[in-house]
């Protein structure tokens, strides 16, 4: 028997509780409707611009404050022509003196420009005392595949001539999860250095729409909420016509072999966490560290909200925790 | 708000395809229809005896053949009156010649006794080159709580006796995921030694049915499908009255403090991935080493089937790796 003969497995309708097992700030998150406009799919460059726009306009609001609160500071500048930010903790964690971190923004390669990108940024600034460059990579319509990848190249490629590289790791969640990986093998590629460490959050390894919780959790997690949403159109949007299965697009069908190691994030309710066990295999059958970390009752990224969610400051932690293990080693 | 008062999600009704992600084989199993009478529950001692006889004329001669083709001895014996098999490999593996396993079966508390329990025992012998003792423990009828746990912990003591626990590990899949923690609890109770590691698959380490993939992989996972099915009235049939949050029975509630590395095992699909993750979130807060493993598209305890599946062997592989690390530390 093959997969097209095997009969689809018939799911009743349910009515799912918020669990009790989580905290009460996350049982709110977890409780909160499908995320407003989640079929909703723009259908021209303007209207993706827009959706960004209307998007940056809660979101960066929202980093500002979070960054006030974690006394974070934040600077624009440019890099050998690439947009970042500088995104400094007011107090730098012993041991992390010489460590840099390089952030590369989620939101389905169209969303979260500017200080919008930025929460996982200051999150770990700010909970695990890590200096930050974070990349406020070109989108589109500014720019389509591999525009986001070259610029994060760009950065890498300069940081990496002035610091030790394995002081560095790299910190992505979806579509930057993704990137973080596509960059491991773009370095590869192109004789570069890798970092000592990764942190790739629930990855957007997959934009083929291949990965079984993307059907075992659709209309389950309230972010995604199902690949006939938004987010994979926006991928669609990206690539430009690109083959989507391209390693650089969907890095989980690239050769990881020499990758440092990596640490993932996912939930039990999050679409992409078929894409993210699916990278954690990749990884540890070719025998590299790679600590998988999947938080209850989580859809796609709750974990990196707001500081003030215990589970927020749980996963930083760990990630803070995993890069003091493993950099400059 | 409290979880009385949030909503909960109504998911419609899918039809949910087999995985292209996982090999053939596991294709095959995932694709098998739900697990048949998974929601007939016996309702006498004598009827749950005879569900568990009908299972071991199925179970035993598998087990036995797997045995066989992976060169691996069983052996009946009784240790201190608690009835044990000596799981032996053909080749003790090179650095495990002084490493005992423990092997704890699971089964709802009911099911696979005897030679139907050594499937675990077989696998982590024969693939991974470990002695292991198999504890065929009492179950109802024959006895009820705390029988199973009071003779896994007879032979511990027995074997912590007479080899150096740090060379020893348990391990232990469902109602046996959950027994192997509850043997950590118990040992602080007692004042007896740890093992150097414990491998905790999928644990039925909740029987109150709190968990959230109990609501999001209800009638998605195919072995225990529900926690309306015959899995969760056995552990009441087994609990016999106690308090089923009795963290000897619901081990999640226990306090794990001063346990050595835990090695935790799920799938996207299974039911008890929340039991699961919520064990390795409760160790790793604690500061102790635990590594999860979730496998793609896997419903509960799937990847114990058969070596001859590819995901079995890397999911023992990943077991003996972490043994081979942890014991003798």
């Amino acid at each position: 028997m093959s997969q097209d003969t095997i009969a689809p497995l018939q799911v009743p309708a349910r009515s799912i509780p918020v669990p009790t097992t989580v905290s009460p700030e996350m049982q709110a998150l977890i409780g909160a409707p499908r995320r407003p406009g989640w079929n909703t799919i723009p259908t021209t460059p303007e209207a993706w611009h827009a959706l960004a726009e209307a998007g940056r306009a809660v979101a960066g609001p929202n980093n500002r404050a979070m960054a006030e609160r974690l006394g974070v500071t934040i600077t624009p500048a440019t890099l050998d022509g690439v947009r970042i930010f500088h995104v400094t903790p007011a107090q730098v964690a012993p041991g992390n003196e010489n460590r840099l971190l390089i952030q590369i923004h989620g939101g389905c390669y169209v969303l979260n420009p500017g200080e919008a990108g930025l929460g996982e940024a200051i999150l770990i600034a700010g909970l695990g005392g890590f200096r930050v460059i974070a990349v406020d990579y070109r989108m589109p319509p500014e720019a389509y595949y591999p525009g986001a990848l070259d610029d994060a190249m760009t950065v890498w490629k300069s940081i990496a001539a002035r610091h030790d590289p394995r002081n560095c790791a790299w910190i992505g969640t979806s579509a930057g999860g993704a990137l973080v990986l596509a960059m491991g093998l773009r370095a590869k590629r192109d004789s570069l250095p890798m970092p000592g460490a990764i942190a790739s959050g629930t990855p957007m390894s997959d934009i083929t729409k291949t990965g079984d919780t993307f059907h075992t959790n659709a209309m389950v997690d309230t972010v995604l909420v199902s690949t006939d949403g938004f987010c994979d159109a926006a991928a669609r949007f990206y690539a430009n016509g690109h083959d989507l299965a391209d390693p650089m697009l969907s890095p989980v069908y690239g050769d990881m072999a020499g990758f440092p190691p990596v640490i993932l994030t996912s939930g039990t309710r999050d679409l992409l966490l078929s894409n993210t066990v699916r990278v954690h295999r990749n990884l540890r059958r070719l025998g590299i560290t790679a600590d998988l970390h999947v938080y209850e009752g989580q859809s796609h990224a709750h974990y990196g909200r707001d500081e003030r969610i215990p589970e927020t400051r749980e996963a930083f932690g760990e990630i803070a925790a995993f890069f003091g293990a493993h950099l400059g080693k």
